[in-house]
């Protein structure tokens, strides 16, 4: 029997963290608690009978192609469907740009494979997606965040932080965005910001990494362009996904790059798992090829708007004065921010104890700040839920001013 | 634009190798070719019918559970039915040591990642499967690989490795072995190298990496007892896959392995894609809830008992004197050995030219040994071109004797 087990870990494996959210659901699944703390979509939205049209005659059409290996980069049709999708933005893309994974998750991994050492710096919002510090950390990655305001990542700290890092010989192996409805404080980037963000990374000459599932889920107003719509220099990588806009369970996904970039990503997903499931990927292709993506968004989009809204008439009938919340126009969650002095992770247990869960705004932070912070989630619960868990939630808050 | 591509790769990426195969596989998937290259099933062997009426059932019954997120460790019906599957063989097998994994590849990069940092000794079969290879060296391990012969591994070769290691004040951070009908050779370890592996392993307290994909493929004579089955210590990590029991792609595989390590396994695969496809999960878990592997599985052996039959028929008949072959009980390829001064990575292109491929057997080796073997498979082709291709090839080795 072996007796040290840490003797043979490696330090990679020695530095990963569980995923803090992860670890909370298994609490927050019990029946009598209302949940704010996931990120799931709401089942309601999954397109059940299509997708049960759509593999029956995949499996009766092409099982031996859909059930046999696939290319490492993707199933051609999915990967066309796919280009001319993001092409809406930008002309020039094409199929060659675009590698299939395992959920937008497997993209950072990959990522991060490709492009970092121990030490290497990663710059990104502050907060952050938290499957993002965890993909970082996995690498051992020196994560430095830019906090932002209203309009998304300061570019005059940003700058700051380039220009320190230059004077010292360094730069960032890529910056990381979530520019539409972050998760987790549902702030968009603004255009300014957008361009200003490009310009600074031809400055310096350093890849972004644009993190973007929920794009197509806004719910009013005009779309700020994507930032790799923008880009003339063929800096911008791009993570995509169906998990919010079909379903998570076929965990399809995507990844854009410029072609330059392709070989050494493809190689990576070579040994990470030799191809996704071609089954999947079909399924996706179809249904995109049938043209019932648009219709699916916008039937996503209304249940969303209306608990967003739901959400923000209970938050603003119910919360004591001193908490403020942001008010995303798209997106599946909103931030919440409590006085100071509160600690959204002190009063965790006293939130359980009233059967409501969010999740604690620190975990999305790669340097400890955000304890007076939570993110809540408002695409899962049921409306009646919704209503009465900011009744708790706000009950549980007032109880602990 | 960035001009220096390579100034952002980490060492990982540059170190990182194309899978010599799957860069043939393009080469050979023209359609004048008979390929032995690949190592993909037969398609006449997917149960197609059953996964349509299972898939269907699926999204009508559970569709908001299928489609949805699930846990990291896996889905919980999948987990329990290859415990079961497992405890064929040791009884002690439970949920919670499996894994579910996006094809064993994914098993080799999440043992990789948790064991492996650079310059970390890996000791492993010579030649071995090319998928090991490759996950290992995209960690930038230090593979030592082990000659076999017709017995499997040679322990007496392994004994000096281990002792010389010892005498550094080294030892690998775990073996690698595919014991079953071996991807490249063929081979199956007896009983007698197992339990010296496992003694020589509780001496050095190194754990085994227990690969095997073909295991249950055996189309003559009786198993040998897996090697996690006669470990008394907890010492070995098994990667299984229903990629050669059911199809390749759901890509639904698993990792067994002892409690002390899983923790560490799910947080690894948390930080590369949060969890597998429930979808594809939950279609083989209903798979194997209904009883059907056992007739599929009964169905290939039949169907690649007859073609490796034929094959070897093939050879006998057609080959010049001076070349020998494996005659293996199981799995899905066979091993040529040309006369020693011969190279299979010289004639390969002469192979194209007479329309008939095979995988160089150099790159099975991680120490470029081989240069005078290939590997041939026999699962793929169908009869006829398995007899037409043996005599190309022959023809071909012939000409260039």
């Amino acid at each position: 029997m072996i007796k040290d087990l840490t003797a043979f870990y490696s330090k990679d494996a020695l530095n990963m963290k569980r995923s803090e959210i992860r670890e909370l659901l298994k609490v927050t699944r019990r029946p009598d608690i209302i949940s704010f703390a996931g990120g799931l979509p709401d089942p309601e939205t999954f397109p059940v009978k299509d997708l049960e049209d759509i593999s029956c005659q995949l499996l009766r059409d092409k099982g031996a192609i859909a059930l046999q290996y696939g290319p490492t980069e993707g199933e051609a049709p999915l990967r066309e469907e796919i280009a001319k999708w993001m092409s809406r933005e930008k002309a020039t893309i094409k199929p060659e740009n675009i590698l299939i994974t395992v959920g937008s998750q497997q993209g950072l991994d990959i990522v991060s494979k490709i492009f970092l050492d121990p030490n290497d710096i990663v710059v990104m919002e502050s907060p952050t997606y938290i499957g993002g510090l965890q993909a970082f950390s996995a690498y051992r990655a020196n994560m430095m965040g830019v906090p932002q305001d209203d309009e998304g990542m300061r570019m005059d700290l940003l700058g700051k932080v380039l220009a320190k890092l230059a004077k010292r010989n360094k730069k960032p192996k890529f910056i990381y965005v979530v520019p539409d409805f972050q998760n987790p404080s549902g702030i968009t980037m603004s255009l300014k910001r957008r361009k200003e963000l490009l310009e600074m990374t031809y400055q310096y000459e350093v890849p972004i990494l644009e993190d973007s599932p929920y794009r197509d889920l806004r719910f009013a107003g005009k779309a700020v362009p994507a930032i790799y719509s923008l880009d003339t220099q063929n800096q911008v990588i791009v993570l995509g996904t169906f998990s919010k806009l079909l379903c998570p369970g076929l965990r399809v996904a995507w990844m854009m790059a410029p072609a330059e970039w392709m070989d050494r990503m493809v190689v990576a997903k070579q040994s990470m798992d030799l191809c996704s499931p071609s089954y999947t990927q079909l399924m996706v292709a179809e249904y995109m090829r049938r043209g019932l993506l648009p219709r699916q968004i916008e039937n996503i989009r209304q249940l969303y708007s209306r608990k967003l809204e739901v959400m923000l008439e209970a938050l603003k009938e119910h919360m004591p004065k001193g908490v403020k919340w942001s008010k995303p126009k798209g997106g599946l969650f909103l931030w919440i921010e409590l006085p100071k002095k509160m600690s959204a992770n002190d009063l965790f247990p006293r939130a359980i104890e009233n059967k409501v869960a969010y999740v604690v705004g620190s975990a999305f932070h790669c340097n400890g700040k955000g304890q007076n912070t939570m993110r809540i989630n408002f695409s899962f619960p049921s409306e009646q839920q919704i209503v009465e868990g900011i009744q708790r939630l706000a009950k549980m808050l007032k109880e602990n001013m």
